[in-house]
């Protein structure tokens, strides 16, 4: 076989593809942000696996160990929402150098068990090991009401698209901190949320839980490696196009003064930053004031509508300058799920 | 807070300690083979994860890919049969070498896909990301019929101590591994054995469902790290002690003349060897007549009665010299589980 570097969705495809009987209670199996399993009548189990590893997903230089811990769990918790989850318990497999500091485990420890705390997460199981890098691997378990799960798959040519939040501002907060002079250049009100949103992002589940009981989101997925790509996902899932305008995109209100200190450019940081943790999900045509009426009700969380699902395929960015395709040019870090 | 380096317990100890709401349907949390969810009133849930990092747990230049793909689920397998369970779905996260084979990888699939197969798993989601080593992380869910899962926690006093195989053969494959002249300078038919069950061991599956079928169980775990180690957790769990005898150990028939090609000392081997991946299970005093019955109408498989539950605690072997306290005296590779 030729040599040349695994790209994520040959690795998934290498391993996904093998047929086999179908399974009567696995409801999704891999290709969604969760496994749907139905061991009763009337819950079912969302399932989610990540996997964080210093130096790739982490950079234990600036990433303080208390954030860590809250966000190695954060990002699963994220993906159990995009179900319309609610998370139950957790399995962690951490492989911890040898000269690993005490006071650090410590922190990491206290910052795991206030974010499980937070969402009355359980801690069921898991194991310990050595290992040259930090390798974190959580997977958690939650539930959801019988066949009320929201896949990637369900939306159609005219349903609006929404996202949870802000983008782009954990890839603003990540690029501080690779640029500390820059960051400390800044005002460090200004900063904070940027840096906040990468060290320790908060995900959007009670907004995903109440998305799922309004019965008018379609499809919804949690946006992890930017919207051009996540988008991208549910795109193909669903067998629809996207167009989403540029000048709906939501950003926080310093993203360009923050992009303008770090030369770069905040559309692109919009659209293909990673680890947003925000949703992204689909409405159907008609229904985009009810749904946020209801929301309006229950929850303080914004969301913002950016565009359209189309009959074709892809992800298409409008600007004033026209038409762009952006499909899967979202940020490339390794995570899947 | 000193420094000192940590060990496995300490760090179960951190991450455990968590004063939390009883929740209703975890039956068992960290501390067994498994943890036991229950979420409808006909079957358990049992889950259990496990990380496997290069140079800690295998090492890639002795250590076949197929087998390895395969042994990496079969430890996992190993812990759903010492619950009593059926391993059903399985979530894989996994962190590649940039530099890796790709053939390599594809023998690893090949190996996984066929435990899969073997075992009628389905692998229902995960995550694969680069790292500098291969890390392997699997988690895996299995069911039980409900309130029939078998936990280390229920010997009594003057149950009998059985385990379901040979001992320390996966310890003298490593060492064979760990020597490659002393075990080319055997007879390959005679090596074959142990090599085996380093490399691609298989999980008493089969005889853990009918032990917790049988009813005769009274508390069962899975030999990982070594009887010496494993069955103190057992112990400690009941509450009770343990009495084994060394005439009685099982070992492979060629244990002794491999250990004195590699100047190991046998009983040591079968006593505090790891990664056996057999049962070691209890049964209640005057059941062990029915259970071998039972047994012996629906298996082929061996057990073999080595010792005694005590009012005591630790770990006693009994050899013609004496007794001697064995307790926690196992293989120290950092698994857990």
């Amino acid at each position: 076989m030729e040599k040349k570097p695994w790209l994520e969705s040959d690795i998934i495809e290498l391993f996904s593809s093998h047929e086999t009987e179908p399974v009567y209670d696995l409801i999704k199996g891999i290709g969604d942000d969760c496994a749907v399993i139905r061991p009763s009548d009337r819950q079912d189990l969302v399932v989610t696996a990540d996997m964080l590893v210093e130096d790739v997903h982490f950079n234990r230089s600036w990433h303080p160990p208390f954030a860590l811990g809250r966000k190695a769990m954060a990002v699963n918790i994220s993906d159990i929402a995009a179900m319309g989850g609610t998370p139950r318990f957790a399995f962690l497999c951490i492989a911890l150098p040898g000269q690993l500091d005490q006071d650090w485990l410590v922190a990491f420890r206290d910052g795991f068990r206030s974010i499980l705390s937070e969402y009355a997460i359980t801690l069921a199981g898991g194991d310990t090991v050595r290992g040259a890098k930090l390798n974190i691997s959580i997977t958690l378990l939650g539930s959801v009401p019988a066949s009320r799960a929201v896949f990637r798959k369900g939306a159609g040519p005219g349903d609006s698209i929404y996202v949870s939040g802000h983008l782009g501002s954990a890839a603003a907060g990540l690029a501080l901190c690779q640029s500390p002079h820059v960051c400390s250049a800044l005002d460090e009100r200004m900063v904070h949320p940027f840096l906040q949103r990468h060290l320790d992002p908060t995900p959007d589940l009670a907004c995903g839980i109440l998305l799922a009981q309004s019965g008018y989101v379609t499809a919804m997925q949690d946006i992890s490696d930017g919207i051009a790509t996540d988008l991208a996902h549910l795109c193909r899932h669903s067998d629809v196009g996207a167009e989403i305008d540029s000048l709906r995109i939501p950003g926080h209100e310093h993203l360009p003064g923050i992009c303008a200190a770090l030369n770069r450019n905040p559309m692109h940081m919009m659209v293909s930053g990673g680890e947003d943790y925000h949703l992204v999900f689909t409405v159907k045509a008609g229904e985009e004031q009810a749904l946020e009426q209801y929301l309006a009700g229950k929850t303080n969380q914004a969301v913002y509508r950016i565009g359209t699902i189309t009959s074709g395929s892809g992800v298409t960015l409008c600007t004033g300058k026209g038409k762009k395709d952006i499909t899967f040019k979202g940020y490339k870090h390794s995570g899947s799920n």
